[in-house]
Order: C-alpha cells, then structure tokens, then sequence
C-alpha cells in the first residue's frame, strides 16, 4: 500500500473540502480511497500508474467498460451542438422508441437524472394512481437515497425484528417517524410471510417494490412463484407491482422482467442505460404513467428536472443500448457462466467454504459454503466484513483487479476470457492465503 | 405556427413513446414542444432550422451559454480517460477547492446529479444533525421533487388559507400525509409572521429553507432584515438556516447569500455549477457536513450516488465557473441591468402596466404596474397566464426570443448588447400588440 502515496496525498487535500473526503461512499476505502487517473475498455489506471482490470464497472453502470469508442464518437458530435436545451430534442424520442420496443411492460417512459430519482418517480406516480400512501420493500433491498426507499436497508440483528415482522428501520439518523410508518417491510422470496404482512395493511398499499435480483439481499435471482404471488395480490387489492431494474436492466435483453410469467406496472431504470452518463428513467403502463401528463386538466403528478433526458445522456445510452443487442446480451452472459465455473472450481481447489450468487452478467461471492436465500443470511457481521475486507484488498492491491465492495463482480462486454482467467487465478491465490480466517468464520 | 411542422410530427411520436410527450413538463409547450437541432453561444436553433435568441439557458443552467469551447475541449480531453470510476478522481478534489474558496459559508461540500438531489441531501443533513424532523419553506418556492420539498408549491387561493398560517398543500396527488405534516409554510420577507409561524412549532424544526430570489415567488430578493431575523431565530431554536442556491449561485461570485449579513448553515447548488452536465452540491459547515462522513462510527447519513462527482460533471462544471470569475459576473450583472433599463423604458412607451424583479444576471416581468412583493401577489389567475403565454408566443414565434415560461430572462456571458436590444424592441412590439389585453387585467 506505500506504493499508493499520490493517492494518500491526494486525499488529505480531499479531507479538508470534501465530507468524510470523498463524494460517495462507494468509493470510500481504507486507509484512504484510490484515485483514478484514466480508463479504456475494461482497464483503469490509478494516479500512481497501476492498472487494474476493473470488474465494478462504475457500480454497475458501464456496460461496454470505458471510452467505449461508438458513444464516445456521438458523445463528440453531440458536445458540438450543446449539452442541455430549454426544448425538447429527437434524441428522446428515438431512444424512448428503443426502450419501449425492447420490454413489454413498458408503454410509456420518462427519463429522469438517477437511479434514486427515478425509484422516487416511481413510489409517487404508485401513490398518485392508487392514491394510496404506504409502500413495501424487501429488507435489505437498495433502492437509492430517497427516504422512503431507504428504509431497512441496512437493519442489522439489533433491530430487524420478528422474520413475520420484520421492522421498518430507518437509515438515516433523524428520518421522520411518518416515512418508516408508510413503508413495510418483506422478507425476500417468503411468500407465506410476504402475503400474510401485506394483508396486514391491505387497502393502504399504493405499490409493492422488487428488485428482481437484489444485491445487497444476496444477489439472489427473485422466484417466479414469489413474483407471481405478490403480483396476485397486487391485483386484489388495487396496488402497483413495481420492479427497480437500475442493476437488473443488464440481465437480459428486456431486463431481468423477461423470465417472469407476471411483468410489473412500473420499473425504474439507471445505470447502463445512460452509457456513462448520469440517469434514471420509470416505465410502464400508459394509464399509470398517465399522471405525469401535463395536458391532463388536472395533472396529478408535476415533474421536471432541469437535466432530465438531456441529449448527451441520451445520445450515449441510446448507443449503448443499440449495442447491447441480444447477441451481445447472450455473449456477456455466456463469459458470465463461464466466470462462474471458474471460479467454483477454484473454491473446490481451495477448498474454501465460499458460494456464488447473481444472474446474467452479475455475480457476488459469499463466506458460506451455501448460498444464502435471505437478507438475514447474506448478512455480515463484523467479523466476516472484516474478512472480505481483506479479500478485496488482497485482490485490488495484489491481483490488480477491481471489485465491488459486496464481493460482487459486474462484467462489461469488452471483457474476454483473458481477464476472467486473471480474476479467477487471483481469486485461487486470495483463497488460500485467507483460507484460515474464511474457515475461522464457520458460516453454515 | 405552421412553420413548425417537423416538431408536430415528431411530437405525434413523442406521445406514443414519453409521458404527456416529454420528458419533462418545462419543454411543454401548446399545441406541441419544439425540438431543437444545436445551439452555439447564446443561439439555439429548432428542427425547423429557425435560430432563436436563448435568454432560458436550459433553465438558467448554462452561464456561458451552449457549446462553450473551453467546457467542450475539457470535456472532450476526459471523455476519452472515461466518464465514471468507482473510484475517486482528482478533478473532484480540485473542483470542491474552487467552490469552498469562493463562499465563506462552504467549509465542506458533497456532490449529487441533482439540484432536487441535493435539496434532498440538504434536509437529510439538517435532520440527521439536529435530531429534529420538520422544516420550514416558503409559499410557493420552488426547491425540485422531493415530496418535502414540494408542498405548497403551487398553493393557490383556493387551498393557501390565512396568510398568518398558510396550509401545507401538498403538490403530488397521493403525498404521505405525514409529508405535508412535517413541512411548514412561511409567507416569504414577512418577518413577524414567519416568526410567529416558526415560534409555534419551535424545538421540533431542523431547518428554515430559504430561497435567496426565489424564482416562483416572484424574483424578488430576500431582504437582509427577513434573513436575518430567520437566522437569530435558528440561533436561539436549534435549527438550521439553510439556502437553495440552484439557481441564485449565479448572482453574486460567492452566490446571493455573499450581499447579506448572516451566512447560511448549508447550501444547495446546481445548474451553473455543472458547466451544462447533470450537477447538484451541498456545501457548509464541517461540523454539520461531518454527518456524511463514513469515517465517524456511527455515519449518521448514508449517502452515495452512482454518478455523484463523476470527472465528466466536474470538468465542465469547473471550466465553467472558473470562467464565471468576478470581473465575468460583474460584466454579465451589469449587461443585466441594461437590459431592465431598457425594458423599463419600453414598458414605459408603449405605456403598460408592467413591472420587472430579478437580481444578477436575471429578471422576470409581471403584469401588474406595481412588483409582487409576495407569492400571493406574484400568484397568477389564469386570465393572467393565458395573456402571459400569449407574450411568450409572440416573442419566441414573431420575435424568435426564447424566454423561460414564468416570462423570465437568465442571460449568459457570451450576450452582447445586439442580443439585449433585440429582446427590448421584441417586447416592445409584444407590449404593442397585447396592451390591450394587459391593460383589462387591471392588476395593482
Ligand atoms: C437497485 C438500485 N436502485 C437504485 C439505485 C440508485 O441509483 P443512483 O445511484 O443512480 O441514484 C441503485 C444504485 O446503486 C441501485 O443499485
Ligand atoms: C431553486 C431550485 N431548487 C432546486 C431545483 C431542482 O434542480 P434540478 O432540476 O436540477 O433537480 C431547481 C430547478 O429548477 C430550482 O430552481
């Protein structure tokens, strides 16, 4: 780590004007974060010249790595002809077009500037179609920093309660007592106990929130008799299904929706469909999106964003998107499948008890020799954070490869066999090194 | 209007595709939005190919207007190292040292896509720090689409109530009840009623949102006397004043809040500051801003962004405001004030009751001889929008003058006096035209 003094130096400037001296805490790292000075396809050099491949992907978000030379040709062209106008532009229009062909359940979109805009988008546009006020969301799901979608993201043993009630704990620290009270709380893929809660305080639910394959719940794929049954219910009791696809979108062609026998009345997007560039969008059925229609005599719910579908974030995500046709789809989650393997076989020769979730081009490992099924599984204590702390840094400083803070890798399709080699043969030699402590932790 | 047949065609698409056909409900326009095909400098030209004047700088968003060459080459030199890490980057750390060198009352800042997003942020923090859940905003401000943020946005005769104790109207159909609850209106510059309303509620209020020239109040400048009764006030009760700068950064070098004689505890930035990319900001003091710090054992306020302080927001955004220097701001300030002499003698000869607010770099026009000096003046009947819509009609179609909808002007730097000429003869023929429909309003 002495080898990453610019980077220290660098944040001691950085302490003194920026909170906690980063911007997100995504990019947080102790003793101090790394800088990036540049990256090309699925390579990033840090500012003291080592180059990484980098599995994170911006969080996700970069799904043909970086520069890709297609949107950063448009990107140019657009540049020339402005950044953001008080007009409409035809890059909306015709990047809508694509989205709206792509998946079913979408009839109509709205472009929004993040993830976390666009979750918020869409439990108001559920309230204002159900004129309902309550919400419910998965404990431990990630939906971005709008308060209510925040709520028990983080419940730890000390306060996530009964599994058939599990609390409404808020994250931040003077969160008003009213949102928790509008928001439930469901155990994942637990239908039983997922109806019964809802039931609960049926009549009150404008919409029932999924991630279909939530990260920080185990990036555990959501079961088709679980979305279907919450789907039922749903229709029973005049509230929305909704699904956040701001990770997901990537799984296939038409977002991770596409498996399923249900498909859900809204979904909230971000991530890859900006190419680079910061976005969100909510989609779905035309009468639900109908509340954000000006030309309605009464419009039920107003919504601007002074940079919202600005024509550089849609000039690069629409060319991502047409890239990421389902040829390219099929191939990222093949390299996927094949990392996956890999990477078993490496856990089998370590002989470390380590187990792999995701879906599509996503995967996340975890300290267990079974896959966890719930959040109250995937959880980590202290001691096993401490443990994949030390996996990551062992990875990042010793194998020169960058991974999500979860443990999780998020492929881009620039990537080749080559690079999945040298993450699994870094993995095999962190394994071992760390086989001691992983097997101290003796999770079942 | 005829002319603008290639946007009702596309427009005809739109509707297929984008709620109400936009993306946002600022580009909304009757019958139909225009789209625009490029904008240079301070013109913008349609889909038509007809070049217009740009007074609305996507919403008072663009300081030097569009394709600014220093912003365009800066952006084109880091499109190609990438366009978001997850990892920290260097121009974050410097961008943040500009700001905080700039304001007096910035000691730290965090970064966010949004000014909705950081208004968000902002009021997260004053409840985290001040262990309080309610705050305080004015009548009718504007502060973007976080629910709290929002009620009584659009308060109108019909629900405002008692100018002492103005309701809490929520703006979204379906608000949380609690929302609307926790959120306070004051009547904006009214001293001892915001005081009395304030007092009221006093001990439960984490902060007073203020608006240094809210724009939909009417672009009237708070007087230093209101501001700093607010800010004894928040001495003596525990809670925080906090300014929306989004779009008042521009007035001064240091923002609005430099011209008063208290400082605010925390601001929100955006628009400017992003240099015409996605941007928001929160910035104030250490002690209070140390709530977004993981460092602290117990981090009171989450908060992460996948796109917050991406290097392509903070490169244009820092190009921009290094451009935006004190003799520029002097220089566009003073262009300002010779447009509003001009238009106060054009209103003067073609004898019609109208009057001009704003501060800095931007005014706004009222039909009414006398300025609003409150929401409620300020508030328009629909009488009174519909001849204000026809005064924008007339000056984007007859004149070619883009204004933003509130009859409103946010100039850039790269204006001259031949822009500012053609917009005052412009209106004067406007006023010409629709004095006769101006002069039955009959307002005081
Ligand atoms: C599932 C999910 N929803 C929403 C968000 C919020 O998106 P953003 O960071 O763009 O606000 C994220 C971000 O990580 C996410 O993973
Ligand atoms: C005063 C003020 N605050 C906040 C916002 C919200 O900013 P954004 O549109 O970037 O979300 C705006 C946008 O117009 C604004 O004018």
């Amino acid at each position: 780590m002495a080898k990453s003094s610019n980077s220290e130096k660098l944040y001691r400037k950085a302490e003194k004007v920026l909170a906690g001296g980063v911007s997100r805490n995504t990019v947080f790292r102790q003793p101090y974060p790394n800088y990036a000075n540049s990256a090309s396809g699925c390579y990033i050099t840090d500012i003291e010249g080592i180059e990484r491949i980098d599995f994170a992907n911006n969080m996700a978000a970069l799904i043909h790595g970086h520069s890709f030379p297609p949107v950063v040709d448009a990107v140019i062209e657009q540049l020339r002809k402005g950044t953001a106008y008080t007009l409409a532009s035809e890059i909306e229009v015709a990047f809508a077009q694509h989205l709206i062909k792509r998946v079913k359940s979408f009839e109509r979109i709205r472009f929004t500037n993040s993830g976390t805009e666009a979750v918020m988008a869409m439990i108001k546009a559920s309230r204002a179609f159900t004129e309902k006020a309550k919400i419910a969301k998965a404990e431990g799901s990630y939906h971005g920093t709008y308060d209510f979608a925040e709520v028990s993201q983080t419940a730890n043993p000390s306060n996530w309660g009964k599994i058939d009630r599990p609390s409404s704990v808020p994250l931040a620290h003077g969160t008003p007592v009213g949102v928790s009270k509008d928001v439930l709380i469901y155990p994942y893929n637990d239908i039983e106990r997922t109806l019964a809660i809802l039931d609960r305080q049926a009549g009150q639910i404008a919409c029932v929130i999924i991630d279909p394959v939530p990260h920080r719940v185990g990036l555990v794929p959501g079961n088709d008799d679980f979305i279907r049954a919450v789907y039922d219910w749903t229709r029973r009791n005049g509230a929305l299904m909704v699904f956040d696809e701001v990770v997901t979108f990537r799984v296939n062609y038409g977002g991770a929706q596409q498996k399923y026998t249900v498909q859900p009345d809204l979904t909230s997007l971000g991530k890859i469909i900006g190419g680079g560039f910061p976005v969100g969008a909510v989609a779905g059925r035309a009468d639900v999106m109908k509340v954000f229609d000006p030309h309605e005599k009464s419009l039920l719910l107003p919504y601007s964003g002074t940079f919202s579908a600005n024509p550089i974030t849609m000039t690069a995500g629409y060319k991502a998107m047409e890239y990421f046709d389902k040829t390219a789809v099929k191939k990222l989650n093949a390299l996927a499948q094949k990392a996956v393997s890999q990477i078993r076989e490496v856990i089998r020769l370590a002989d470390v008890p380590v187990s792999v979730t995701g879906a599509g081009s996503m995967f996340r490992m975890h300290l267990r020799p079974t896959p966890p099924t719930t959040y109250r599984e995937a959880y980590q204590s202290k001691e096993v954070s401490d443990v994949v702390k030390e996996l990551l840094d062992f990875m990042y400083y010793k194998e020169n490869v960058l991974m999500i803070n979860t443990f999780s890798c998020m492929l881009s399709t620039v990537m080749t066999p080559k690079e999945i080699d040298r993450l699994t043969e870094g993995l095999h030699r962190a394994f071992v090194e760390l086989k001691p402590k992983i097997d101290k932790l003796n999770l079942k």
